[in-house]
């Protein structure tokens, strides 16, 4: 049987019709080497900009419904044109929209989940030797609407299609070269990982790496697709994301990151009762705001102290919350401190090893960076830190834990 | 019940996003009214020119499946921004595509002929209070692939939509105020009607009225669909497109109009024996060449005539046939000239009145217009002249009907 691989395209790899007709020679190899390929793609470049535009020169609040019906235009015009350079090039294509291979997600426009994906007429196109080409991003909920998957979505409809077609690598095209152990352009030492597990995958989306969103990640782990990162520049391999098992030894730490966009709140002199904690977060998540680290301390005489860190951007929208509840406490001031960093450490191997945390505290500790807040999971530990010895901090951790010798 | 208006705007009068909200508006008053309303758009304004030049930029032969696929985009942005310009004056609107109300087509890419249209989704949205709006020009074949219903789609729509609701009138929005007895810019007696008949209104838009496309007049004769063709500038009525039986008394001639697009062709002392004129229309119509009036005169000492006019664009295409069945003739040359335009009056009274082409041979000869060819049908009597006397003779023709008395 063939092997069977679905390769996904973002905005900026289509983002002219130049670009597009050089997508169409790296899927031609593929074919021309008898593999069935499936190809999702997203809008080209600015296409869906230009669109949100129109819908705010109309209304600035679109109902969801319509705004997805406009948003999903952009991957139609994509699709088509690719099919239309893929037979330019003597390649056999053939373009399906979320409708045609009933991408069935649920009904929460502009940010639904994929439930299911009918593969027939893409084994039919398969069987006669065409390329099929998807948009990405879109489906169509129970009664036929057109839906959108919000951030990341095209990058979960190709692991969606990867795994109803049971495919042999779901190929995900970026403009880095694969998975690095921190962001090289900060560290250079910094080396590409030829595998990483879906979990540490995770860790590092969330933190910034910002190469895969985690809702594929999530899909790729539930159903054991494997992902492969990699550049649209050229065709050296990137990084493979696999499930645990398939990775021999796994590292201790396999990435550092550095999230410089939040601040950190501190309540001081929190009394030690029930439902404080509760009523502030959740008057938090009513007004959308994303709490990410939390840290409580350990009460004396009755009282202890609340830090957590949210986005910069939500500060403003924050303050009256934490006012209402400076009432309900002492009345001490609230401190919001936004020259902070996050500095995390991931890896699935520190699960099975010990000393991991005090390692990178210790290195922090030689440069003379005071940790401000630590908060630790299975597989990552995180330290708030000043953000003026962010990169610095992430060069002393990525050398402890001696990553530029990933990969040799 | 509620009455039902189907109401189609085309690509200039959604030509922009303040020209959507004018369209909006115009709605507005006809839900304030109680009134069911289905509005079919075509895309806005230069969007179609614009894809179609991406396809350009990639491909000189684009899979028409693929060009479908690229083209009905354009609609698809245009209802969800009708829709979205509906909600925010109040109005509730939802938008559908051709695959959502199952606009199923023939499998002709780009030229594809509807066969049906679901109306339970409209139905729905109707009984929910909303406005709905269809994307015109689009369907789905068989399998569900999109397909587009080449020129003057979005008027077929909007019959084919009436047609499935029974609806009371399908409003054709356009530039012009209705249907005149001519061209106003030519003729300024001419006369707006407020009915006129299908038969004539097909003849009138074969031959360069140009208000409505010939296969929705088609369509809302065979349904007996109620057009009425109006201004997207005014509220003013327009002219009604009705049954013959709908209309009191028919005018002899209800329309005149003047078509300088033409070539005449003319080959003399054709051999009076069968398959010449067979052979030779045949070969014309493989290359696509449109014949328009043909006249054969009668033999006399077994050779004839055969003139027929084609467009002035094919001219170039016409001359190596023409070429060819000249070897098999006399070998008298063929004339091809290109200085004539076809004057043509209208009407389905004249079926039932004697003497309408001698009156109208009597006016051109009063001022001194050479007839050159003479084509005449049930509702309509065509005369080919020198071009240069055109208007003359439109004016002249006008006149001698009395069109300028119309609707006085």
């Amino acid at each position: 049987m063939s092997q069977t691989i679905v390769q996904k395209f973002g905005g900026t790899s289509v983002g002219d019709t130049t670009k597009i007709k050089n997508v169409a020679n790296r899927i031609k190899t593929y074919h021309d080497d008898g593999k069935n390929v499936a190809v999702v793609v997203s809008a080209m470049g600015k296409t869906t900009d230009e669109l949100v535009d129109l819908a705010d020169q109309i209304t600035q609040n679109p109902p969801k419904r319509e705004m997805d019906m406009l948003l999903s235009t952009g991957e139609q015009v994509s699709i088509s044109l690719l099919a239309m350079a893929l037979n330019e090039v003597g390649v056999p294509a053939i373009s399906f929209t979320g409708f045609q291979i009933k991408v069935k997600t649920d009904g929460n426009h502009s940010n639904a989940k994929i439930e299911s994906i009918e593969r027939r007429r893409i084994d039919e196109a398969f069987a006669e030797g065409k390329v099929v080409i998807i948009a990405g991003f879109q489906g169509i909920d129970t009664n036929e609407n057109i839906t959108t998957l919000g951030r990341g979505g095209s990058d979960t409809t190709a692991v969606a299609v990867a795994a109803a077609l049971g495919a042999d690598e779901c190929e995900i095209y970026t403009d880095v070269n694969g998975v690095y152990t921190t962001d090289p352009r900060k560290v250079p030492e910094a080396k590409m990982h030829k595998q990483i597990t879906y979990e540490e995958m995770l860790e590092l989306a969330s933190l910034g790496a910002g190469v895969l969103h985690s809702r594929s990640v999530e899909m790729a782990m539930n159903f054991g697709v494997t992902i492969h990162v990699r550049s649209s520049f050229h065709s050296e391999p990137g990084t493979l994301v696999v499930s645990e098992e398939k990775i021999m030894e796994n590292m201790r730490v396999s990435g550092v990151t550095v999230k410089s966009d939040q601040a950190r709140v501190t309540i001081p002199d929190v009394k030690d009762q029930p439902g404080i904690a509760a009523e502030l977060f959740h008057a938090l998540s009513e007004k959308d705001i994303i709490v990410d680290v939390i840290v409580q301390s350990s009460p004396h005489d009755g009282v202890n102290t609340i830090s957590f860190t949210i986005a910069k951007k939500d500060v403003n929208s924050a303050k009256p919350i934490l006012e209402s509840i400076k009432d309900k406490l002492s009345g001490r001031d609230i401190e919001i401190d936004e020259d902070i960093a996050i500095l995390s450490a991931v890896g699935v191997g520190m699960k099975s090893h010990v000393g991991v945390a005090s390692q990178m505290f210790q290195a922090l500790a030689k440069v003379g960076i005071n940790i401000l807040m630590i908060s630790t999971s299975e597989i990552k530990i995180s330290c708030v830190i000043p953000q003026t010895r962010a990169n610095e901090g992430l060069k002393a951790v990525h050398d402890i834990f001696e990553l530029e010798k990933v990969g040799s």
